[in-house]
């Protein structure tokens, strides 16, 4: 509280003054001034440019942030103007509306002059470091039997570990990108509005924190940098792996683009069933595996078959698995480091699994099998394992359904394409169990809501 | 003008009334009425609600649209607001701000009774219809010359060409899918903000128009469906072309989603030249054709040799190629249907040259890389001739980065892997030389503004 007094100025579009005017308030708060000033304004408005666009800018630096005041055919033309502002340096650049006329009301204790200039503020992100020493701790509990057997327990050809190491080198390198890249990426989502609130964290201070989404476009795309440069490394162009490879990156880089739409478009559900079938239809073209199952002995007398050759019907299934588990890890999501947390979890799993299958089998092609799996979830729990020191409670990045769709197409993939899609299902099983009990919520959910998932 | 009055309420942020307040204006028109309840609506608020936030909203249904009006900490928080409040039905809704309280204030013409309730209004995003008698007349023009020599010229294998005609049908499938798509995706894009004013209208009616942006997402989703549906006709699990089809889905796939995320999130041009490299990597890796040049005849006496192996550096070149044909569509954008068109006559010739290369030629290796571009091209050229149909002067949609990148790309892609890259380039004249003249503004671009491009 104190003596203030204003000044205001009304200019047009152009930025020329058409009106400007100044006068005392006797003892008030900034904002008493900045609301005096407003009316005075307006009064003047009225009178003379009724029916223009008006917009307001106040100028007092309280902390309470600026008003903003303009006449809008839509609720998000503010939000638009400014948008198309910030990209009018590219070539194609684009329209302010023209009719609009702006008032700035420069209000100033008497103590202080006003400032020169009312700057738009620019939305300043500062995450919180990423927690790496939970990192390490969960590192060492889920990595550390994977590494005891591929480097101690099994006596594993020196051919295969070495690929297997030149792996863990690029995915380390992942790892790092991550690291620096998220904290950049997040300035530019927060910048075109891919942000939240925690909603756990309502009432406290840090639920009314900006917190950035859809950081799971960032891992996407180290992810496949990361296995498209591997690639080069490990196969040759008439490698037969090399087709099963293309059609990973290809469902995976698929399932990222449609969890980013989605995540910025909000894609009804319906498509968001349809899409990731298609998504998976390459996966199944590639796939060379078997495609049948052993009979129970006490069903082959009724039968009459040991093995039975479910053909379609089995690529049927993985193609549904592959739904499953795109949807399983996004069902899951609403709590820190849950969505991150899990994948992580799953994925280490697999990764013992794989050595295991390997350390035992004598078969090369069962053995080149599993590599192949271990090849394309290294990276994944390494750029995981970035995010998660990022979204770790409390959370300074969400991961967004890009996060969700691609981690879960990931274990899918690995899971058709290594040949172990039914002992993936075992990994699966809290999700699975989840599922089931969701089951009649969900279906009456589509019911009721229609459009809304 | 008529003689009005206004009824006003003041809402705390659960909706509760805590205020309300009416009176006569006179002589007025409705926004001078409005004014007049904003007015006494501040008056009230500054001796009561000091330091709150408050909302405005108008509900005077003249055609001026509502009158918002809050105090934000950034220029974003009504755009946010809105956005987090449509997504509040999903598992994971957001938090609106607790300290914000909102008045409403009803100006009534005495004529008419207020209206019941302020809602707020969708953006309505009504396109114009797509002008199919251009497109009819373009592609009679572009693609009669294909369909003559593919069906009477030519003595096409009948295999082959059943395989043409099936993916002719898929694309014409694409086409319609395409058509009925964009209205839709239009609606959502609008509703995040994607879209953008035409500068070349400016000052007309048309030039405050909201144009729908990067509508290439839609043509990249049914491109990508149609080319995957298309594997599963035409190849067989260990064909050898399945290795190269992957690739190029996955890179073609790649390019989507960096198109999309620039479109989304205006990403820096060092980053728009290195990841379109790292997306041609797949397709390099896959390339099984050659890597030589037949030197021209007066050099062989001094090199000594008739034919050049070029090795890592023709793969080299063919990296570049394809970041240069995604740049080069995207350098032409900015007239009505450019990109597209550009688009559409460099693949009309690039089937010609395939069709041409299938007739005279009578290795099956040779005719089968062309006809592998061919299954390329025609979902591509279908789908982009949807698109052109929304794009054509006066565009009701805008096609975006997405669209210029995997235009690019897609060229790119087929180039590299029908083994005729060389070709590609004598279609692509018209950019190079663009590209060789804006060389010298390119680079001191680059040297002023930093981060823009």
């Amino acid at each position: 509280m104190a003596v203030v007094g204003y000044e205001s100025v009304v200019r047009n579009s152009s930025g020329a003054v058409l009106l400007s005017f100044a006068g005392p308030c006797g003892l008030a708060t900034t904002n008493q001034a900045e609301f005096h000033a407003l009316l005075q304004g307006m009064r003047y408005l009225r009178e003379k440019f009724m029916g223009c666009s008006i917009m307001v800018e106040g100028g007092s630096q309280n902390g309470k942030g600026n008003w903003k005041f303009q006449q809008s055919r839509g609720e998000t033309h503010a939000m638009a103007a400014s948008r198309k502002r910030s990209s009018s340096a590219k070539p194609v650049s684009h329209l302010r509306h023209e009719d609009s006329r702006s008032l700035s009301t420069n209000s100033a204790l008497n103590s202080s002059p006003p400032p020169a200039k009312t700057t738009e503020a620019e939305p300043v992100v500062a995450l919180a470091p990423p927690k790496l020493g939970q990192i390490f701790g969960i590192s060492a509990i889920c990595l550390s039997p994977y590494l005891y057997l591929l480097f101690f327990y099994y006596d594993i050809d020196a051919q295969l570990k070495w690929s297997i190491l030149c792996n863990v080198f690029l995915s380390i390198g992942g790892f790092f990108a991550t690291l620096f890249v998220i904290p950049v990426a997040s300035r530019y989502l927060v910048r075109r509005n891919l942000f939240g609130y925690d909603i756990n964290k309502k009432g406290t201070s840090q639920g009314s924190v900006k917190v950035p989404e859809s950081l799971g476009i960032v891992i996407g795309i180290v992810y496949l940098i990361v296995t498209i440069l591997f690639q080069h490394f490990n196969f040759e162009a008439d490698s037969n792996w090399l087709v099963e490879y293309n059609a990973a990156l290809a469902s995976i880089c698929f399932m990222i683009l449609l969890g980013f739409v989605d995540d910025v478009l909000d894609i009804p559900w319906r498509v968001k069933l349809l899409l990731p079938s298609f998504a998976a239809l390459p996966l199944l073209m590639a796939y060379a595996g078997h495609t049948t199952i052993i009979v129970p002995k006490p069903l082959v007398p009724y039968i009459g078959i040991d093995i039975l050759d479910l053909g379609w019907i089995y690529k049927l299934y993985m193609g549904l698995l592959a739904v499953f588990c795109t949807n399983s890890i996004n069902i899951h999501a609403g709590l820190n480091g849950l969505e991150v947390g899990q994948s992580i979890v799953i994925s280490a799993a697999i990764l013992i699994h794989n050595v295991m299958q390997i350390g035992v089998s004598s078969d090369p092609e069962y053995k080149q099998a599993h590599a192949f799996s271990i090849y394309l979830v290294q990276p994944f729990i390494a750029t995981s394992l970035a995010l998660l020191s990022y979204n770790w409670y409390p959370s300074s990045v969400f991961v967004g359904d890009t996060y969700t769709y691609f981690a879960g197409m990931t274990m899918a993939v690995v899971g058709i394409l290594g040949h172990f899609s039914e002992t993936l299902l075992l990994f699966f099983l809290p999700q699975v169990l989840n599922f089931l009990y969701s089951c009649p919520q969900h279906f009456s959910f589509v019911d009721d809501k229609g459009e809304e998932n």
